[in-house]
């Protein structure tokens, strides 16, 4: 607490940029030093609200020496060549997931990010949220024995624009990276992917041949599967829900109230209001310790998580739910 | 299970003799020997839908030779001198709830239940609900430690037509001494009574000067507190909860379901249909257990719940409530 | 209510049969007749407890002039040949899932079924819960718009002895074939199913080369995708869990509860006793009306449902889930 | 937004002082300008963590000329001197709960406050708690019909020292006036009251001649009844709940759950973490709510809730209280 902050550079200002902005001006431990995006007026806007020094050049915030870490939330085609960027400057990176969409280029980066010592994180952001957190705790200290089944359900309230969809590497690759990592985060050594997904509703996916749904099941070594299920779209809100199921029982994760309040008339007892908030809302606990742990890391920690072959995994995951996907096999995937 | 089927005498065939008639007919330890009514077709119609032997005279049906136990659910006024005649002729006699209306007759019968011998037990159902008597149970097992609160919330679906209301006796007498009943079921040796009324909405109460609306507040001798909230109208059906609060923790008994299915939408999500049941379906279960314990009774258990001096005890609460609703006032009462 | 019951015939005296035979016994509209097992104890045994003649010859029982239809609940090896033999004496026919393990002697059995006009009805018994069948015509009556997502839980408390899962063709054919037809009860044209099982506990699957778990998507001709999800044993008791996902919002179906009470302590809050029992209690209410729903047939009403061709398709598509998750790849499926 | 902040005095650094002090340092609306505290450290370590002038002396913080609106949040007995010298230096002032255990000492301030055009207003936060605004709203717009029964269970984790108690003022004045406004927040007109105390538990209460465990009803002039249960103690933590029931369904507030994560185990399904927070964590957003409305006032918005007479009001009720269960009848009241 009595530490000097340490001074985040900031590289890209969208919605997501903008979630980290906010989370690291409110902690003490942290100072928005320079924040950079080609969109001159974003990072103007970020800065004027929560201090630092804005540019347009990623560059610049990197040779700035005024600054200690690097938080990357750019669009995902810049992540690769900041993230090296970045770590060849000796500056410990936060960079939002995905690495990038294509596998070769991680793997082309791989390498200096393994030897160069510098600590790499990806923004999986649920493995802080405190609920999944605890889950996880408690099935490592055996309170439901052997975890035999995963449940993963995670809806979107609403598809994200039509163009949006087009650069989006599609659903498993955008949205189902997150319950990868998830899956990951209780599983490990996850042996083979079988995915399908499908054209419900979305025009936008229709156009550019994604899916707006799909369930995926993954095998564990142990013998545990796990199935991910998710939809573009929810009428009742985000829909972010977990069970996992084992010998001696099973833990479930409750979507969260926005309201404590229910109501009870001769139409129907115990009605509460519906889930209206996206990710920021729902996750705005699990940024705040996401920047913590990287705080840590920063100052020493060396038990990065997620780390860049978190990152990676996912990506092969992704790839290989969008291969069963396509061709209807069941993938097999060695990490 | 192999012994002969005991013998019923049932007097009173309107709603809750039907319920017991049917009871009785369900059970292979009971068959219906003989039923009386002064409404002639109301015993027939029950004869011939489930056996037995039909007059109008209750006296001709104790007299009859035929039956080994007698069950009263004839209307109020007539309970005393039915219960009488019962015991003198040896019978064991379950007799629907209240004794009376007037405490003054309830003990100049007394001396005689007492000496007889025979067995009197009254018909206060829900001792025997599966989830009450679980409940008292577990804290008799010292789950919650200490008994320290008790809330008992009992509405009524819809209040009962004005001319019963003008008989009734009151809200208290009616309707709580169940609540009553329950109270003492967790708490024994009450010491006194503190309730209100009032008139919100039933023009059949503001009529014959009745209260709609009531709670009532008792403290038993051990310091715990019960509270009993009734209402003789429910919108969202027949609602009977209770809690009972401890010092290690508490324990609750929700409403019965009427339905596993909740509906969620944009509107409202976790919906549940609501409670379309009164006391014969809410408490159907409760019935049949409380005919198999008669079953022993009459066969010899001498563990006869709940007793003639538990009828009367409740009947000391309601007189208590009426008169502290009335006045204004906290009432004593010693059992 | 005032016609003469029916006269069943009752094939079969395991536990599924003491089933049938309770309801038949339970219900105004049914008589048991005639009980024909091979193992004549278990058959007097039924006679004495429900009334009717027992044998040791389903043939006998066919041919006996005293009996109105046939309720096959014998092995299942024996039911083509039985509902054959049924169907020639022209007598209305409900046999117990599958109609048999092998679609070959189901095909060769077709043509004399479509062709008698005899109603041959199966033993889906879930899909005369009331809380499916609510759900399904609360779907159809447009509460929630289109079907998207369908999942459903099924989990049994343990599994069967191992000298069963030798005969019992494999998890898909014996216990999520009760599932297919649930997921058929809510979609129609089923087109494609993927299916992945693992060996997660069980010694008796293991030795057979059964799964214990399972993990089966389906597709439908809409695009609606269902997810059924099963485990052979489930630590908290029988788990039968459902949801149905759509444009507009969900219906879940929950597990039945054992019991109204919650107990809280600093330990844990809310928490309710386990789900102890298995189908026999949680589908006691289904068991009856399928009983009543086959009298309606028996007494000339032509909505048959679940037919003879939903017996088949069930099993078509546990083949086909059986070979996805031999083979690894998506299996197409045409009804 | 872009106002200049509101400067504010606080008195008082105990616990409520600080968690007011952070309030107002988190808000862009406010900054904390003078702390005073008699206690000179407490002063100062507010003022290190937040920005702000200590001094010992509430009244140079009143004179200072660097406020622009005051807020005690001192000891009871100093609230009414307070009110007056920041009232006569014209401060908008916002006075923790209660005005003063003497009514005749809130009676001979009133005409002050009546007369000088100044707000004050009463820090009964619970007002601005979201889900009990909501169920204000809601009843307000008509979603149960008229408001008939009102139910709070609000019971703390537990019992404060022997020597808190000693000065309280008793149970009524002390822990229920909260609840009292409550019960004036939902329903206007309150005429009578009627209280029951025990000595359950705790040996403080014993000593001082105090309640651990109350119950109060309170009628409406509208013939609504009011229930307010409390205790001193709860094993599952602090206990915070709501029920309003009226004449078309009911509102319930529910606990705040810690956790979305529940478990199941043959033990027991449905476990979730126990309440282990108290009146700070749980109204966090009730405080930060208050403060905003705070700032209205200050600013110059006249709708001034909860106000002074508010305050009054709530103490007169808890005097009704004291007076009740100690004398043992029913006291009328009038506002």
């Amino acid at each position: 607490m009595t530490q000097t902050p340490v001074r985040i550079g900031l590289i890209g200002t969208g919605r997501i940029g903008q979630v980290h902005a906010a989370s690291i001006a409110a902690s003490p431990e942290t100072r928005l030093s320079w924040v950079a995006d080609p969109f001159i007026e974003g990072a103007r806007s970020v800065t004027e609200r929560f201090g630092g020094t804005a540019t347009e050049s990623p560059e610049e915030l990197i040779a700035s020496g005024e600054i200690d870490a690097v938080l990357i939330a750019s669009p995902t085609p810049t992540h690769v060549d900041l993230i090296e960027a970045s770590v060849r400057a000796g500056l410990p990176t936060l960079c939002e997931k995905p690495i990038d969409l294509d596998i070769a280029r991680v793997d082309a980066l791989r390498p200096l990010v393994q030897s160069s010592g510098v600590p790499v994180t990806l923004g999986f952001n649920r493995r802080f949220d405190r609920d999944f957190a605890a889950t996880r705790a408690r099935i490592a200290a055996g309170e439901i024995g052997d975890l035999e089944q995963l449940i993963i359900i995670s809806r979107d309230p609403a598809p994200p624009p039509a163009e949006y969809i087009a650069v989006s590497g599609g659903i498993f690759r955008d949205m189902t990276i997150h319950d990868f990592d998830m899956v990951r985060f209780f599983l490990e050594d996850i042996v083979s992917v079988n995915a399908i997904g499908t054209r419900a509703f979305d025009a936008g996916a229709q156009r550019h041949g994604d899916f707006d749904t799909a369930v995926t099941t993954l095998r564990a070594a142990s013998g545990a599967v796990a199935t991910v299920i998710n939809s573009r779209h929810s009428a009742i809100g985000y829909d972010q829900r977990l069970e996992a199921f084992g010998a001696g029982g099973m833990l479930q994760v409750a979507n969260a109230p926005t309201s404590l309040v229910s109501c009870s008339t001769a139409a129907a007892v115990d009605a509460k209001p519906a889930f209206g908030e996206f990710f920021v809302e729902r996750y705005m606990q699990a940024y705040a310790e996401e920047l913590a742990e990287f705080v840590k890391v920063v100052r020493g920690d060396t038990s990065v998580s997620p780390t860049f072959e978190d990152g990676r995994a996912a990506l092969i995951l992704a790839d290989a739910a969008q291969c069963s996907a396509t061709e209807g096999i069941e993938v097999s995937v060695e990490e």
